[in-house]
């Protein structure tokens, strides 16, 4: 049986109302629980999706909510206003479906009121559709993440399904991550001379690139997930991902050094430390930075963690390396 | 229609049992409404947290719920066997949280029931929990894909939290990665004849290393988010990402060898495309069997896709790709 969906095309930006149901039931404030179950009885359809009775004042502004159990205890002479519960919180059109989410968590309603911008109630989001925006966000991080373009409802196509139709979803974000494998091969060029001096300065390239790409990806996972919660301004935070990274430079630094000094000489030891440390930096603030902007545009912060994020950290990670040695050694 | 749930993924530490609230309101199928809501009233804090009406037998044994908006409408000599719905699920005791949020995404109840092994109720998942569940469950893939070791609920200590606080949680990963880069440079170092003999095979380590991973990465989200719902065997699994890992090889390869061939020569640009074809095609296959391999052994297949695995797909796409070059240039 299809819900009382208010079904309009949906926006290119989900929001709110995409996922609202309309109408809930309502009730004024100075009603009688009597008189609002007698109207209630009429309409039997009204708690299909909704279990929750909605409060509102005669203008339809949202005043509270009281819970059906309460409802169901309560007196035939009581007044609503006595069972209502006022500390609710309240999405708007025109939120995304992740404030939605937010609300849900924060807030222990079985369902999530829709306001318009004066604050009139127009419908409400059910636990069970707040339980699929949390999942979709979920599968969206996920597949943002790890560069999947255009992402399937259900878990299973991705996995199971036709081979040539996965490699078209998979392939965009790779397309362009290969253009920045040009530029890496380019740079390696650039630096040929470097290379040729001593071919162990080469060696170490797979090492660097991986740490400090694991490393960005640890702070692009962490902007993602964070960056939404966050009041903390943008250069404060980086602030702490810049030292995060240091930090981490350096405690990695300790541990590589003495194995290069041992297995190839005490000078290359040292210029790998110092770049490892450089790409660390770069790597924590880079990872924070590019979801940061995004999120500024308007956009997914996720986007700021997939392979495109990905390959500009290999490329400064490279040049950071290949300069440091450079510098150090040639 | 949602695919049934196929526990694969036992996180020992967790279950269901945490997440329960226990006793809920319940009614024997033969009673009238009028005796319940007597019974009920006596009993205000009944619904304190779950807004739903569980229905057993004389055994405890679970039939049914009812929705509290059926009861608050019904007559009331009317049966509860009338107003119940059967058409519900279940978990026990020991279910995964995971589990849980399943079933309260196939099934729109506002509480999911929890039963001993036998079908006896014992408790219910409200709904404001199953949001903390998914929240978490959320949270716990996005730090195992990044490599963050211990989680902090609090996804805002992650991102404000004090730096050396977060070096702490970050560095076992990173220095178990570190391992497989000395392991990198070892592997180099066995190849350093081919790389003199001509530097320019040096030059496209970066790409292949990064496009393999980035290929990597997008099987591990898929896996870790698509082997919980899928009942096809591990093997066929594997067959399609194989395929799909060979097809964008292919086209990844067609994109970078004009390329090659321009800038350099046809028979480096055939190396290049064959190693990267062959790397693609691990990449994908070692995407899929970390996770199948953990989720088998019982560990969340989540940590299949962190900077371990980044490592290992670092050292296979680095030996097939110097491998490829010696067989085919040397």
């Amino acid at each position: 049986k299809p819900p009382p969906y208010v079904t309009r095309t949906k926006v290119a930006a989900d929001r709110a109302e995409n996922h609202m149901y309309s109408p809930v039931p309502t009730a004024q404030a100075s009603e009688t629980v009597s008189k609002v179950m007698q109207r209630l009885a009429r309409l039997p359809s009204a708690f299909d999706s909704i279990e929750l009775l909605f409060v509102t004042d005669t203008d339809q502004k949202l005043l509270g909510v009281v819970p059906l159990s309460k409802l169901l205890v309560a007196t035939p002479q009581m007044a609503i206003d006595n069972l209502m519960n006022r500390d609710i919180t309240r999405v708007t059109l025109t939120d995304p479906p992740e404030k939605v989410a937010e609300v849900a968590l924060t807030h222990p309603m079985p369902a999530v009121p829709v306001v318009d911008e004066r604050g009139c109630l127009l419908g409400a989001v059910p636990a069970h559709t707040v339980f699929k925006i949390m999942r979709e966000e979920h599968i969206q991080d996920m597949d943002r993440l790890a560069g999947i373009w255009r992402h399937s409802d259900q878990a299973l196509s991705a996995i199971e399904g036709d081979p040539l139709r996965r490699v078209i979803d998979r392939l965009p974000w790779l397309i362009v991550g290969t253009a920045g494998c040009v530029l890496a091969t380019g740079l390696m060029a650039t630096f040929e001379s470097t290379l040729r001096t001593d071919l162990a300065v080469a060696f170490f390239i797979p090492g660097i690139v991986y740490l400090a790409d694991a490393i960005g990806t640890q702070s692009e996972a962490i902007a993602v997930r964070g960056l939404s919660f966050s009041r903390t301004p943008v250069p404060q935070l980086l602030k702490g991902e810049l030292k995060t990274g240091f930090y981490l430079g350096i405690a990695l630094a300790l541990v590589v050094f003495p194995f290069i000094w041992l297995t190839f000489n005490a000078s290359l030891a040292f210029a790998v430390s110092i770049a490892l440390i450089c790409a660390s930096s770069v790597a924590t603030s880079i990872g924070l930075l590019l979801p940061s902007i995004l999120s500024r545009m308007g956009k997914d912060p996720a986007y700021g963690s997939g392979p495109v994020a990905t390959i500009v950290q290999d490329l400064l990670s490279l040049l950071i390396y290949l300069s440091v040695i450079s510098l150090l050694i040639s």
